[in-house]
């Protein structure tokens, strides 16, 4: 028995200022059942510092995903002609508690994974990793971790607090969520308040890669050596926007200056296909401070480059 | 056997800022079968003169109608425990060849009228309610029309050409949708090429209100007249975000200046309810001339006012 | 002995572009010690259901302060020649805990209260003013309201939760922060839930002026009926920019279509005049929303307003 | 012999977006010589207290005015059937030196009314009306005056100099270019450093008609009351576009809340008609504080509407 | 007998900010007569897919060519010095009709070149390369194409028709126009509907260089190639702004990531020297969506910077 | 006895989006006594030729400067461990005559100078640098000179003038403040007047590195061999904004394309650390031109690293 692929909608269809808005005018679908993989958003921002805004980068990404086309003329993916995806919708938190959010994540993320679905998040603020790395832990076990940002995210608490989203890697490495030696930081800099705040992790066995170390050059070698170091092991991609220099993507809430490029961006998704990605998201994104929708077009961009790289997406050449 | 009548998707169960992109965050439905009343974008701007952009303009109304409650604080109308009401999408039209798009639309609109639902129309330029006329007049015959806007838009041609923004109503009234006693054009103003261009319409018989007439006072009692000489007749609704003024509503393509306030234009529209409304569009958005939004925010409200004035829905006082 | 009042820097001292970044370029305090009067921040925004921003309310509401001279040309009122003013601050409200916020707010004002000095607070979302009522209640007893807003903020619970900026007012009112038959809310409007919404209020014995009763017309009687009714009672004044129409204040997070104008709300204000105000807050300016800056220019006036309104300063014609 | 008038280009000619970037499209003209009027620009700035900007007026005004049609709708009004008008350019003004700005201003006012052509002029910070009204004292001797603006203009100096755009009308008085009992400053408000802003022209004989006099009606009986006031004495206009509130003119440099209505405006320079009026301009149109270039549109129309309304321009009804 | 060259309005005569709104304020001429070069615009965005807003790219690239000075400081390029030049307006398309639009172009076209004069067109969308290729090929014979842009815009069609700004490149080859083995597309990239997208050019036997070819280099070498092969052959130069990555270039309508730098663009253009240009265009400028104009600012360098490399123009350094 | 030096308020004291307006939200200080270094803002921009508002440089930098925290994570350079700071607010410069302003700046970093002090300068227009480098003269004799810029500053005249933003180091020179063997302008590009502009600066023995030169590398090494060239002569570090790309900082108001990279910007001043560093500015950011913040945010970064470059902050690693 075949099964009927679910494909976005196309632009000989339906022009591409209208149609569903949905991720990349794909079918909705009410869970991830029957699904190998999702889209989903979690409309949040009660865990940021500085500038608000996150908590409409969903709507904003998924309008601005309405251009994309399903072939992936780079790397040749196909990922509409091998996986059954869909949009499945948003995370009903609750805007006024963000203790009680974190909860609600996690126990959506753990429904999500019993129908073995693989979900690509659309964030709100990066405090939502925490709550889906503890739903990955318990399926999967520790995973690998590759973790694009300006910033460790290794706090061990903002204004006295442990929910807030500068810590929510901390939290994960408490709860045993990660595997330590294969934990990559990619684009940190930026002021801090002491030399530890990257130095944590590095204790703890993790790279992090700073983004001094990647200017003026491909990352397609770091990623090769990334690849070989994770191996086999599940490994989750969480891409925080603000890795970025805010030229590429002006649109985010805490913006350090001499970050990475959105071709180095491409170059490190894409270089994660092969391994055994068990999820992704990208977080960060603030539609008011990104005037010209830009910044949401990226993350809507590499979201596709995510589902690109997919256990199970072949590539045409 | 009562049937179950669709609701919005509360705050209460998603935060307003998630949930689905529909108009209202109401259910989506493949066709207008089933329902009393039904939203339907067209993302159309090919018809246009001067500044671009109502392409965009169905997406940005249901994006910033995400915030409207079910029931009218003004009124007393519950729409939706009286109506069965959804989302059915946008008209597929062809942005290369604005002739073909209104065939289109006249057969797009015919099989909507098929299903005896009341179609409420998120443009758009305003070339669409040549086609939508169309449709109107040949279910119910002529109509009535209540059109609001700073433009005639009885142009013969523009550059030469019959099919534009400004000519619908000239269109209409050839082909003898529309009772020419009943017609009534309010908010008209600007500078125009001779003043025969309101005039033409009075020459049939419409009533034209110019802006000026309407300054500084309420327009509840011109809404008053206006019921008294309709009647019964069938009567459409074709509101042009123009006809406000540009502090209003900034986010629009022809712009004139001294219109309607926005309390106004709810005047107005309230004071349709007792009419046999048949359908009503919003017309003429542009977001990429709207930065806040709001310009969209009003539309959006305009057409849930649209809603509450249908017949069918009583008010409570 | 006399005591040098505290003047705004003028602008032909300093560029008006230059300058300290205070509330009017006045001095900045360390506490309210020694002041009649004080403007204060609380850059919170964590309790807003749909836009973000007000975090950064107080920020832009101080910048664009920055052009008020200090005689008001239309009621005369010269409030620096009279009361000591100073610039306190910010409050340090926890971004990541909304009812630990609402606890550090109310410990606040008990402090500002504690040395007779007025606060004027330049918010932040709504719901900072439960707390601050708290703190007006616990010195004055209960006080008279006037509560300019497009929306009653007396929701029991928002998403299930008691403190959100749609609760503010029920709270106050379950404390006995209010003396009910003092109570006027103006400008209510827009879409609700429920026809309770508004009705609540009233059955506490509260005013309820909806916002289609105040169009296209001065307000200037209504308020003299206000002052009336509350003769000698101490009153606070809560101004929610969202009362006035978008047109006006763009910048906001839950925009009601059809509200005041802002020589509405300046007659709101200066009508205050002879009451026996003991506070007043101006929320829910929401700057990523405000292109221009001109609702901070709002705001920063309507503060200086509500200054020129205190007991205490005389006006000069 | 017959002389062809001028004519502005025509949309059914050339689109509205594309077309020479001359006020309403007219043709443009190396001098004033053979005309009954003329559009030029100042393109200055450097007379601004608080946001700069304005330097860029001309430009945005004349890009702002494509759409403007040569008839008027309301008031019959068709300029360009009596009058022959062109664009006759920018006045090179040296932007690092205000005072000889001033100088060089004054210069090419007096060689363009040597050719009896009435200067319409594209401002431009508001100092620019000082040198403007000594050239036309120098033709005409004093004139009447109908100011309106948010601000008096009348300071003696500003931050100790004496030309500056809080200036001009002080200047002018010294200087006698003006009728003292033929001055009327429309739309006043604001702050002040003292009670004396207004009055000094009171005490001049000025009538000053503050902004609150204006608010909630027509300005229709006022214009009736000050064109008998003045009779036939050659007449000044100088419209500042920040007389209108925030809400309809966003982009100007200091903006004060609670103006006049766009409306009111339309009636103001309406109400001129029948004047003997000698010249006139629009100033203080900040391009970079009007993201959708609206304030320029208003600027755009109103200096159209100031144009209909010259001698010798008769209207059809 | 010598003539005079026209020269750029210097800012040492005018403020950068006023002088006539034409490409680098140069003269305006009626026709391409006695020119070598000319610029001219093509205000049309119909054939547009995704964002509208070109229509506007004509009027907005000569307002930003206003501060560029004649002399080039990289190459040494005078062109003043060499070339006879003006800016001769745009072309009157039919806004309503895209097909009668495209044979306007190439009448407008054949009309210019019948003059000798080389054209650089400033878009515009894409489809305008079209008529324009078709007009070259009719006076040169079939051209070699220089063709930098995300997208081949080789489509058979869009939505089933012929004339989009997705097809202008496979029309122009249908019709004859091009040298197949001197046809160089750079900086291609995104998704696609299939892998043969970019491969339908490389089987004519064009030369496709996609976007990741380009990354972390400089383009210089490619360059020396390019010219290499296409020797003394006419070449057409279409620049479509979309090329260069939306961090650079984020006002146009149909965005990719990950693309080319303006330094690459620069050293595209700049590698053009000493080929036999014989036209060239620069498009897809949308001024909606870009806010600060620096887009603009591009496309008007990089028309300059066109002109500077005709034949004719020497290099001095 | 030791002093307890100022620390910037730090983010769990203090949201971020609270807090003073002060640089960094350090403590503000009345004059530089007792400080080794301080900032100071000069809100100008009446020397600018082309878009103004740099007058809200200041301003802006230091409202987007909220989210600094003191250690600099690439560097190691911790300042605030090393050195008294504080924000010394505002020159009272002339904003309606340039060349008073010019003497007032000078005045004023004379007194700052005389306190040994660092100056580091939030501008404001270029001009103000030729004042400062007057008083820095007075102080240390000829300093050698780093200025990153897009234009080589060095006009004799502009308009005529002797003071403008484009003849600073022109002025400089003639006055005999410059070591002339060790002046550097790095990122010089765009149009200009003549061959001359660059070479100029190069005839008088200083350093010009054109912008392609920096194209596609780090600009470390070019920072070491400057070094080398400086030894331990006394040096000024000028910084224009728009030395950036457009991409980078678009909010400035002489945009030339093709300019330098942030990641190259912070290559720049690192590369200083080490020298005997006097003082520095940051200039040409021009609010109005910043929809987003993020020009700012680069320049209150860019000022943070000069302090962290400054003789007596060790590095920890």
């Amino acid at each position: 028995m075949t099964r009927t692929l679910n494909q976005p909608l196309g632009g000989d269809t339906m022009p591409r200022t209208g149609g569903p808005g949905t991720m990349m005018r794909l079918p909705a679908a009410e869970s991830a059942a029957g699904l190998d993989a999702c889209f989903l958003g979690i409309p949040m921002d009660i865990g940021t510092s500085n500038r608000p805004g996150t908590r409409l980068g969903p709507r904003q990404i998924r309008d601005e995903s309405r251009m994309i086309r399903p072939y992936n003329m780079a790397t040749g993916a196909a990922p509409f002609d091998h996986l059954q995806v869909a949009d499945i919708g948003d995370v009903p938190i609750n805007l006024y508690d963000l203790k009680k959010s974190v909860e609600i994540i996690a126990q959506h993320y753990r429904e999500v994974l019993s129908h073995d679905a693989i979900p690509l998040t659309l964030g709100g603020d990066h405090t939502l990793t925490w709550p889906i790395l503890r739903a990955m832990a318990a399926k999967h076990g520790p995973v690998a971790l590759i973790h694009v940002d300006a910033h460790s995210d290794t706090n061990d608490t903002m204004f006295g607090e442990k929910v807030a989203h500068g810590c929510p890697f901390r939290r994960a490495w408490e709860e045993g969520c990660l595997i330590n030696d294969k934990v990559f930081q990619i684009g940190l800099r930026g002021s801090g308040y002491s030399r530890e705040e990257f130095d944590w992790g590095r204790k703890q066995g993790w790279s992090c890669i700073q983004a001094e170390e990647c200017w003026h050059k491909s990352l397609t070698p770091l990623m090769a050596e990334i690849r070989e170091k994770i191996g086999n092991a599940p490994v989750y991609l969480s891409y925080d926007i603000d890795s970025l220099d805010p030229a590429f993507a002006p649109g985010t809430g805490t913006v350090e200056v001499g970050g990475l490029t959105t071709m180095q961006g491409l170059e490190i998704i894409r270089g994660t296909a092969g391994l055994n990605l068990v999820g992704g998201d990208l977080v960060e994104v603030s539609p008011p401070y990104d005037p010209t929708g830009n910044t949401a077009v990226i993350a809507a961009n590499f979201l596709f480059e995510m589902l690109c790289a997919l256990p199970g997406v072949s590539r045409l050449r």
